[in-house]
């Protein structure tokens, strides 16, 4: 039986979609920062991270319920950081997920405190199991210190600080893909990582999922820019040709486009080497990988 | 002997100020991210939370080593929030401790993200204990629960979000409390939590500590109006008079002058009746109070 990737996708992010739902419900009445902080989380993501988190917990035998806190913790931090990136002082972005971004849906100063806000509830979420399992308290501080560090100065935000810094200059492909590495890599290896610890894997797969989640976080970044030259800006819900208009150096500036599509597919190649000694449970993280160098938005 | 409460700050903020320092310095060389991190972390702040944490675990017979990444992640939090207030888009402040705020010394995407470092590496700090000691996992794991509840969004930055949209408004005495409640006095109450717990306070001694924080948290932001209008802004480091060029409802332009001031010593009364049941390892605790009323910044 081939795997059905696409009723997968729908089953596993509307179980998070109605996880992330619950949390923001569940917490005290509504205002205009739930309100902005919900506008952005349920915008309609990809819930890229959390799926991987799931799938990368199911290869190794584990199931979403399981690592479900994790996974909506990483949507969170996720859409933080879309925020923040979009604001006026930032990237300036106008356009997100096919809406107004969150600063021009609401405000400047409610969309810093909706990221805060986002921020602050994903290590709420992290930390919302029942401590009295004290074996279950130490496996998700562990969680919690991955994450912290993935999304923090040394990974997720010094990423950003080098994409700004770099606006406007020349980038050899080398420091490319460190700012990559750090940007987006890190949230992704640490979403992997996070649901292979919490169901349990051992070492050896710890490090083949390490593997795959490298060259897939490159892969997906190179695909971004591949879109941002000949994306749909209609399917995609932002705008194309963006990185152009800002001198970004992208992979299809330093490469050109063909060896740029070349790269992304070599890359979802070694992804899928990586996962050789993995059984069928691992299906899910194959399918994933072929995704992402064929998804249109 | 008298209790020398001086000697007693200078030496905590000390150890505090060090590992601090210790932390920002021990991850990876520096650049204009961790700088802007540094420089408003380093400036020289009261360490107010950290040595309300450090006092707390001390009046129940525990020691600042054992609650010291608490007091850190709390000062990490409290600068963050400062940094993101001071933002243009939020209260456009141009001076705090006495020096530029982040966004005017560095820029204001650094600054924004120089916030949300720290906030993440508060996170990072509060998992960074060696989670083989399952026991000390989920004491901390609950730390992580407490503080991450405190600072958000159905705390601290619910408070901020209503302090703003409160500008230009009068508030009520009753609505200016709540929003002082959880503007500054979740993170207060949360620190004097955080110690008590880590030092294995019983329920009673939590109880009265929570009232103690409720007290002093509420005297602080009165004493910080009546200092907005009547301190010394080369003392304090600040502007004076800033609130009623805002328009902003405060205990002054409530009560007037006079009656905050007996308002604020009558919290601190309540206080330190609080406290009756601690033995002398309180003293901190009722010199911090006494302090509170009687600062001149």
């Amino acid at each position: 039986m081939v795997f059905d990737f696409n009723a997968y996708l729908a089953e596993k992010t509307k179980r998070i979609d109605a996880e992330l739902d619950a949390i923001l419900k569940s917490t005290r009445k509504p205002d205009r920062l739930l309100e902005a902080m919900t506008y952005s989380l349920m915008a309609g993501g990809k819930r890229f991270r959390s799926v991987l988190c799931v799938a990368a917990a199911e290869s190794v035998g584990g199931d979403l319920a399981s690592v479900l806190p994790a996974a909506c913790a990483l949507e969170m931090i996720h859409t933080y950081s879309l925020i923040h990136d979009d604001l006026p002082a930032m990237d300036d972005d106008d356009m997100r997920r096919g809406q107004p971004t969150c600063h021009i849906a609401f405000d400047e100063a409610t969309a810093i405190l909706a990221g805060d806000a986002l921020l602050t509830l994903a290590f709420q979420t992290l930390s919302s199991i029942e401590t009295a399992n004290e074996q279950q308290a130490a496996k998700w501080l562990r969680v919690i210190q991955l994450v912290s560090h993935a999304a923090g100065y040394c990974g997720m935000i010094q990423g950003q600080m080098l994409d700004m810094d770099s606006e406007g200059s020349q980038l050899t492909l080398d420091a490319l893909k460190t700012m990559h590495r750090l940007k987006t890599g890190a949230l992704i290896e640490v979403s992997l990582r996070c649901g292979a610890e919490l169901a349990g894997a051992n070492l050896n797969q710890i490090q083949m999922l390490k593997s795959y989640a490298r060259q897939i976080g490159l892969a997906f970044q190179v695909t971004d820019d591949i879109l941002n030259v000949e994306g749909d800006p209609a399917i995609m819900g932002k705008a194309a040709g963006t990185d152009t208009l800002r001198q970004k150096s992208t992979y299809p500036s330093l490469l050109g486009l063909a060896k740029s599509k070349t790269y992304a597919r070599e890359l979802i190649e070694n992804a899928l080497q990586a996962l050789e000694s993995f059984d069928q449970k691992a299906e899910p993280l194959r399918a994933i990988a072929t995704y992402i160098v064929e998804r249109r938005k």
